[in-house]
């Protein structure tokens, strides 16, 4: 059975805290849904910004094979003829075909928030969508605050919801608006709504109460046909159902039909995580990139057996990919996982393999952690077998952090390095030391290597390992570097964060250099 | 209704992607548990690290209010006798009262993973609980892969369980150990299992299709009444059920009672991230700092008309604040109360104190944060007041990193001070340049309080705030220190990691010479 998905990055997503897209990022956005598959792609509210009206006038240009671009706003003001309302002006400007036109359903908001009638409310749930029906729109009516209304008073929420039917709606959309409703209470209510409506109904949840995945599948098991959320649960407060879920629960584990390209998931969740400017949280279901990692030396061994013993699906199904992870409770044989994918040549050579697996366990003794740090690993076995080239050495560093009272800090660092016998220096003023030598470092590379301004450090983390020995303690430094198509993970230890630090920067530049013409 | 309520951060936790706890950081979660109030603390598995036999020592001689600690561990080996089992002599060893024993109960794991007969399963099962009961011990029985195993054949699984039962088990945990059953097979399955055992039964949940919270509240629903999980959803994969969702949703928006300090929610999620070195999600369900964030005008006018508008529950019930973005009117009510412990006399005059509620929001804004470092707080009101005596001044320091290539890199750190208008400079090295300035800042101030030796700093924590700037990211520092009375938390913010030392290290020895008469 076939499931319409309407994705509310754009529009619900847009007013979570710290988010904030400029026209170009939502044409990204909109081409990476698109190519994904949902049916709709609400897009924005023309009467909240003119962001929104700039980009509704490029948006209806473009192409889509499977997206409509969809614009949201309010129904009409109270008291105001719905033909001078300014909010509906601005909706049937933007040109698109279909629109959402949310409106309260909730006496609380009616009479405390709204200060109207219950009669007036109706009024203006039925102008408006008259109103934009009558001009050939196809209006979902975003029933918000509907399940809180019909908690609280069900005859009017219900009246609410058959007024818009009644004025034209193209679908009735039950709005879980705070987020806090039980499955249960969803069921419960769906079930005593759905014969009254000839329609069919939509489900929009919130996550406040960590339910909104499962609310949503539960509408869906309930006879809802259309589905809202953010494709990465994005939005107001704790966020919108998250579609990077939803969508393979319903598809992969129910018998229903959602979208042409569910083996895009992980990759449109990457995107928009990347657009939005969020890092994707590892831990995130389906789509994270630890959501098949296994770490525990049991877990390992069941998944080398039988990757079924502890994955709920194949990894591949929705692209993403199994991870089989170093760590202190990870065993020689997981090692041996991983240099076979370095260097499947060298694995009937024993005494080779047994040597490797020691040097990475006296590393990991030492502090070295290859979790994540895959790069770093793969450069210590190369190194090993004699096959790695030594594209430079850093011959000497110095870096100085100097504040005088009422000033600020001074950071400056200078680096001689050495290629085939060749030395430069180079000095650089940072934000921070680390900064600073990892400047000083590129400028005194680029001579010799220019193309190195390709890739860019993304992520740099810190960890103190032993933090009871205090300012002595040793440092663990975490970096991720990107070229633009490839992102690689590098590693440092000591109790000097700055030689740290130096260690993860040389490891992600060899990386670099080491990998620059596959 | 009393729910039980185990909590397994310190174990299945533990084996989330990047998390590594010392022993340390084990006894403070430890505490902040106790303090709120969960019933168990399932705190590691003392086969698989001698870390975790090290911590099982020093905990139980804690002395508790609220909770038990609970050592995890695995069935007896196939074909090995019980008591010549290396496991479950480490198991006897911890000296807890209560252990939990993980066995399978799916065909699917014993054949093709364990690789033994039905038979010998289940006298795993039974031997391992007989022993460890006659031997005095409660325990409870982790029922792996139930669901899984109970879908691929019912009556194994079920069988699985009853042996349990009839070994002794003290409670059977129901698992979702892959993560992939949705709230109805849940359901459906306790249903059909609840009439079969006596005893209480319990569910432990992954986060593998986002639905960890919802099946555990389902559970509950349907008669359990002992659940599992971690208290901000660490754990394999995605993470386990996240307990401060869980027990919010079932305590506050359902009849059931879980802990004594429901209020303490926020502040115990905030403690556990911090120790654990990660970040805790803005928009994570009740405890996140968006949680009750307002952004969205409309929402922002509906909440300061009536704040149920747009909230499922009160912030202030589960200790958060709601926070109106991008407006004067934040959520100061934490701030106030934090300085009236300070300072009780000037609360009525209620210009200072909003000047002062102004003052830390700007400090919060540029990325210190209060929560632990309630001394740096302190210094800040008490200047702010103008009662903080001037005990010296950091008139200059300089720290340099060095190295030569294949020698030992080299941190010397130089500095002047200035004691009612007396210079002194010192100068040391140390290991690392945090260490150095540390060792020169306390030789130069030793010349005028000599009995600054008492104190010492006990942890040191670097945080990096926004990783995506890389190696020129704002860097948080917080330091704890001891005179062996007490300890004290410090913090420190800069671009410059450095500069963030000295600031936490200064006020760290600034709050000592204040109270050191006390």
């Amino acid at each position: 059975m076939k499931i319409e998905i309407l994705d509310s990055t754009l529009r619900d997503g847009a007013q979570g805290l710290g988010i904030s897209y400029t026209v170009k990022d939502k044409l990204q956005i909109v081409k990476i849904l698109d190519d994904y598959g949902v049916d709709f792609i609400e897009a924005g509210n023309p009467s909240s910004t003119f962001k929104d009206t700039d980009f509704f006038k490029q948006a209806v240009k473009l192409q889509l094979k499977n997206s409509k671009i969809v614009s949201f706003g309010p129904t009409r003001r109270k008291d105001t003829a719905v033909e001078n309302d300014v909010n509906i002006k601005a909706l049937l400007e933007t040109d698109t075909e279909y629109i959402t036109v949310f409106g309260k359903c909730s006496l609380l908001h009616t009479e405390k928030i709204l200060k109207t009638s219950k009669v007036e409310n109706l009024k203006m749930i039925s102008d408006s969508l008259e109103f934009l029906t009558k001009n050939g729109k196809k209006v979902f009516f975003d029933a918000e605050h509907f399940f809180d209304g019909f908690k609280l008073n069900p005859e009017y929420a219900l009246e609410c919801i058959k007024t818009a039917e009644n004025a034209g709606a193209y679908r009735i959309i039950l709005c879980d608006t705070n987020g806090g409703t039980f499955s249960e209470d969803i069921a419960k209510i769906i079930q005593s709504v759905k014969s009254e409506i000839k329609i069919p109904l939509g489900i929009h949840c919130h996550n406040d109460i960590d339910f909104a995945t499962a609310n949503t599948v539960t509408a869906v098991n309930n006879g809802v046909t259309h589905i809202q959320g953010t494709f990465i649960g994005i939005g107001e407060r704790c966020g919108n159902a998250n579609l990077s879920a939803v969508i393979p629960n319903l598809q992969l584990k129910s018998d229903y039909h959602c979208v042409e390209h569910i083996e895009d998931t992980t990759f449109a969740a990457k995107q928009i995580a990347e657009i939005s400017n969020i890092k994707l949280p590892e831990y995130m279901p389906y789509v994270g990139t630890n959501a098949f990692s296994h770490k525990a030396g049991m877990h390992v061994d069941g998944v080398l057996k039988a990757t079924e013993s502890f994955e709920h699906i194949s990894p591949e199904v929705i692209g993403n990919q199994r991870n089989i992870v170093l760590s202190e409770v990870a065993g020689s044989s997981l090692i041996k996982e991983k240099l076979k994918k370095i260097s499947p040549d060298i694995m009937d050579d024993t005494v080779i393999v047994n040597q490797l697996v020691d040097v990475i366990k006296k590393q990991e003794f030492k502090g070295f952690t290859y979790e994540v740090a895959e790069a770093s690993f793969e450069l210590i076995v190369l190194k090993y077998l004699g096959r790695l080239k030594n594209f430079f050495d850093v011959e000497y560093y110095n870096v100085t952090a100097t504040k005088e009272i009422l000033s600020e800090s001074l950071n400056v660092a200078a680096v001689k390095i050495n290629v085939k016998g060749r030395t430069e220096m180079a000095a650089a003023e940072g934000k921070g030391p680390v900064n600073a030598i990892d400047k000083a470092l590129r400028l005194a590379l680029s001579f010799f290597y220019p193309h190195l301004v390709t890739m860019s450090l993304t992520d740099y983390k810190v960890r103190i390992i032993d933090s009871v020995s205090a300012t002595a303690a040793l440092t663990r430094v975490l970096i991720e570097s990107s070229d633009g198509l490839r992102s690689w993970n590098t590693v440092g230890v000591s109790q000097d964060i700055i030689e740290a630090s130096v260690q993860a920067l040389t490891d992600s530049l060899l990386y670099y250099l080491t990998h620059k013409n596959d």
